[in-house]
């Protein structure tokens, strides 16, 4: 019985390459199913390639292979790796891609450094692992392959870990950063429910997004149907984290905010 | 046997939305076939959303399981529906985005509104319906469920109708809007064959597009290739929809009309 | 046993095209995998997309049936054709879009006009024959069908060749053109290795990017990662390509080349 692969990596849909590691796995898993989770991920940004894994560990098949492909160490000495956790297995490259995937599976149990000698069924352009690694590593683990098959054994502590920054949390107060912004321009911070508990907001009606000039007011709201037509609100989005939206508008444009940017959030 | 599932939505595949529904019908029916019939839609227009379903199901598997969500009263009292019609069924937020499909299948046989206690596996968050209702509600029937299993009937007559705006058609003349412009610029009008026979118009060898200033010869043709490069025409498009066209260019950019705007079409 | 079917076209996925056909194909043969190689091809770009079909080939299943899908001519009498070549069957216009791919295969041994009244199950519109000609006869091969029940036999010497200019290669200097752009910005030459070689240039550690003005100076090297930040080199990419790319930035813009852009490469 094969097990589902599900793919996400930063190439886009406009040029052949997610294409090319869909017919490798066909190549040499035929049947095993491969589902996209995205291949939006800004070129080369682990951390929202990191944030979007996440959010689908919960809602996947249990058994699955997640191969992740955000790389922007493509060809230097960089390590892939495959890595247990739970019932599932994720193939990446070894850059902290699958970090936050890894806390939601209850973390790492084993992982191997991933030999292309073992792998790789030609040789392994400079440029391409996607194709030459890590699709052959996800197609032979989803097909029956043994960890062990793949490479040597690594000590899962020397994993490398993601770079998140903490939000800071003071009373009634939390400066944080922008994760992303989705295409109905739904803003995400890197902040959940926890964060807005511990600074003491959690019950506040209305909170304030900091800015230069006037602070903007943000209704606490549960869905963006609570929001009058084009007024900003803060709600806990449906992957948990903290984020500012508008009704039948984008919240990125109506608050001027973009991805990295520092965003503070506080009592109105 | 499982049946496939056809899915549609205005989630864009720039974000993971699209690809965790997928994760989602892989996890609770796994071999489904899912299907994406495109996820471009325009955000929240559920006309457009109507209007590429419905061109969908005369080629499309008689037993599909169709997924649609578009979806801009998320979280409010819209209640989410599944509608037998023919051998189809048809999973959607009951806003009149599946109207145009019905009708494509020969009108809703029977409806139940989706109650999310029997059938979404995890708690239903506010913003995302499609992951936790729609998509578990598709892979239910798409792996054997009955309506009746999703929740309580409802008279198809009191599902919600889509609002589209009839064509005004006179002697000569055919007052429309625009409902789609796709990526080779090609503009689909509301208004089909049937419509020109009315207005006298379909045996014209050339008509005008009225526009401020000086109106816009279109060459009634069969196909692109009927007209010099860069020449505009009208034709009736592959899903019976009266569509201006240019050869080799953009009918949008050459008349300059977008989506939503007033058409006229008449004698020349 | 179905074979896979390996699609690519021009439809971009903002629209129903590309849905429709992977419907067409699950209504017409259950069961047969569908694999995108890529449906991002510029419109009407022939060459770019003949590019991609044959940088997949080496890396897809062997008895793969592609289906290709650019077609500026449809409508018109350009004919469509089904081309054995390997284990594999190309289904495409007859416009030079599965030129490369046939030299990666080897070859076409046997070729048929595809011949609608055998092909196609409903009436054959003007404008998709995507939908009505090309994705029917792939889903007919793809479970299982001769290649003879698509039509009548076509000497595989009359298939249209694809224009492709020839780099002009003389000692020290390669004058080509830039055939592909990929998200990253890297920009894809119409020339080789063995390009490279007959010019002399092979073993240069240094080239130069002729340019009005200053020559661009390009490193020659094996990955992006042996570039320092924002410098530009030129290496052979995964497809075998002589590529101008950019260590962490877009070649394109640093170079001021897009897709159609004369080339000229040289010794620094």
């Amino acid at each position: 019985m094969s097990r589902p692969v599900l793919f996400l990596s930063d190439f886009g849909l406009d040029d052949e390459y997610v294409g090319i590691c869909h017919a490798v796995i066909a190549r040499l898993a035929p049947g095993v199913p491969v589902i996209d989770l995205t291949h939006g991920v800004a070129p080369q940004d682990v951390m929202a390639g990191a944030v979007a894994l996440a959010g689908a560990v919960p809602f996947s098949p249990p058994e699955a292979v997640y191969l992740a492909v955000v790389d922007p160490g493509v060809g230097t000495e960089r390590r892939g790796v495959a890595v247990e956790a739970g019932e599932a297995v994720l193939v990446a490259p070894d850059n902290g891609l699958v970090g936050l995937a890894l806390v939601a599976l209850g973390g790492a149990r084993r992982a191997v450094v991933l030999d292309p000698a073992r792998v790789s069924p030609w040789p392994v352009s400079a440029t391409f692992h996607g194709r030459d690694v890590f699709s052959p590593a996800a197609a032979m683990l989803a097909s029956g392959a043994a960890l062990e098959d793949l490479g040597e054994g690594l000590d899962v502590g020397e994993l490398s870990e993601l770079m998140v920054g903490e939000p800071l949390v003071e009373s009634g107060r939390i400066s944080t950063t922008v994760i992303g912004v989705d295409r109905f321009g739904n803003l995400r911070l890197a902040a959940g429910s926890r964060d807005l508990r511990e600074a003491g907001l959690d019950g506040d009606p209305v909170l304030e997004l900091e800015r230069a000039g006037e602070p903007i007011r943000l209704r606490r709201v549960m869905t963006f149907g609570d929001l009058d037509r084009g007024e900003a609100g803060v709600l806990i989005d449906s992957a948990g984290w903290v984020a500012v939206v508008c009704n039948m508008a984008s919240a990125a444009e109506r608050v001027g905010l973009r991805r990295g940017d520092r965003a503070v959030i506080g009592r109105a």
